[in-house]
């Protein structure tokens, strides 16, 4: 395939942008998603995103990417150095689109609905991998609470393989979260290690909020006073240290889950 | 505190041979691991692994590796050039260790063990992730086949968080992984994306096998011909990718763990 004009100048304006929208800040500054990969921009684009710009990179071409280009009418071309220059990857595929910023509307939960709450985490592996397994887990929606990881950071949508962008993600002031949830009734479950009461012992069904804290310092201590504590069992030698904050996510995803087919108290999860 | 002498030639023989430990294959020709960091050598000193030698530089300590270091007598100091050129981290914290490799015996299994069989998993990430939540779940071993990540590198010593010590994990040739499973009458569960049957229903009292493939192919069709294959429901929109491998290692070990505990069949996991 032929991109038409290549940018070859690392001072181009284009190229200088998208450094710049390397930082978070400038990226809500613009209201623009920085999207890297196609993989990711496929998901991007059939969740329904709409590209501003689309810049691509023959050279730098992966099958899946190759694969993609021709459906990316309008594309900017960029030079190999103008490419690896912007981009984020150690190994760059050859595409990258500026998308503007979702606004995700959270969806009216249904009788069964689950929503993860997320407070401050940092790591946006982490971030990426509950995104990933909520969406696969049946969960309704995810609310990010406080400065952690940026949810539509190009990390997050890496390690996430795209489910940010087919799952509502809405990041949102603690207290209009919390206001949301208890509008609409929901049980609000604290996920910490230490809870002494385990996940499987918890009602996790009806309308169910699970809150997960930062990776160091867990939930700060107002939203341990969720309706409910709960933790994961734990029979290694480390104690409490022993899972991962997504790998407990994901258990008590699943859970919800389980419970939901066992015990249904509504309509079945979708 | 201060370390006897300090080592500052980057051409020191033990330096060069620190540098040729990061291969694998030399680390299996001298029969020694790699430990850095203080948190892992911590955990492989508490398992009982015994360091052949242990490497010092003050200079890079972090808090942990400045309070382990007092406990190591005899270890030997590096410049920090010398450190910076041996570590595998991008910020080392100043604590690394030549220790024997380790040769775990498989403990007899009791009437209820669940035993982790990984087939050519290459990603050391994954591997470490699995290690630790079987720890966690109570798992009773790990067997690793095949030619995938050397569950003794680095990096799945990192990420396994050090319960890569705790827990008996063997790397065993297939016929033989095979033969011992089936002569202690492990029922052996294929988990693969694709399975009709959701491991909720799946029997997992007893002796368990759960076998895990690689990332990108799954298990091979031989082991496929497990007595049962068992899959994770997926609700996403993206099918059966959607969980990652340790992720749903995760999943299938704590529904084991469920299970035991709603039905024993034997004394309790512990």
């Amino acid at each position: 395939m032929s991109v038409p004009e290549a940018i070859t100048s690392l001072q181009n304006p284009q190229v200088k942008r998208l450094v710049r929208l390397r930082e978070r800040r400038e990226r809500e500054r613009d209201g623009v998603l920085l999207i890297e990969g196609a993989r990711e921009l496929s998901r991007a684009l059939q969740a329904g995103l709409q590209p501003e710009t689309v810049y691509l990179c023959p050279a730098l071409y992966s099958p899946d990417a190759a694969g993609l280009a021709p459906s990316l009418p309008g594309a900017t071309g960029l030079s190999r150095a103008a490419f690896e220059k912007v981009s984020g990857r150690e190994h760059p595929d050859g595409v990258l689109a500026v998308v503007a910023a979702p606004r995700p509307t959270l969806p009216e939960p249904g009788p069964d609905a689950v929503v993860v709450v997320l407070h401050g985490l940092e790591k946006p592996g982490n971030v990426g991998a509950i995104l990933r397994s909520a969406d696969a887990a049946g969960a309704q929606s995810v609310l990010v609470l406080g400065r952690g990881a940026d949810p539509y950071g190009p990390n997050v949508i890496r390690a996430s393989q795209g489910s940010v962008f087919t799952l509502p993600v809405a990041a949102l002031p603690e207290d209009e979260a919390l206001a949301w949830l208890r509008e609409r009734g929901f049980t609000t479950f604290a996920c910490t290690p230490d809870a002494p009461r385990s996940y499987w012992d918890a009602p996790l069904t009806g309308r169910v909020a699970l809150l997960l804290g930062t990776e160091h310092e867990g939930l700060p201590p107002h939203w341990r006073a969720a309706d409910q504590a709960i933790g994961i069992p734990m029979h290694g030698a480390r104690g409490a240290d022993s899972l991962n904050v997504a790998t407990a996510a994901a258990l008590v995803l699943y859970e919800c889950a389980r419970q939901r087919r066992a015990a249904p108290t509504g309509p079945a999860a979708s």
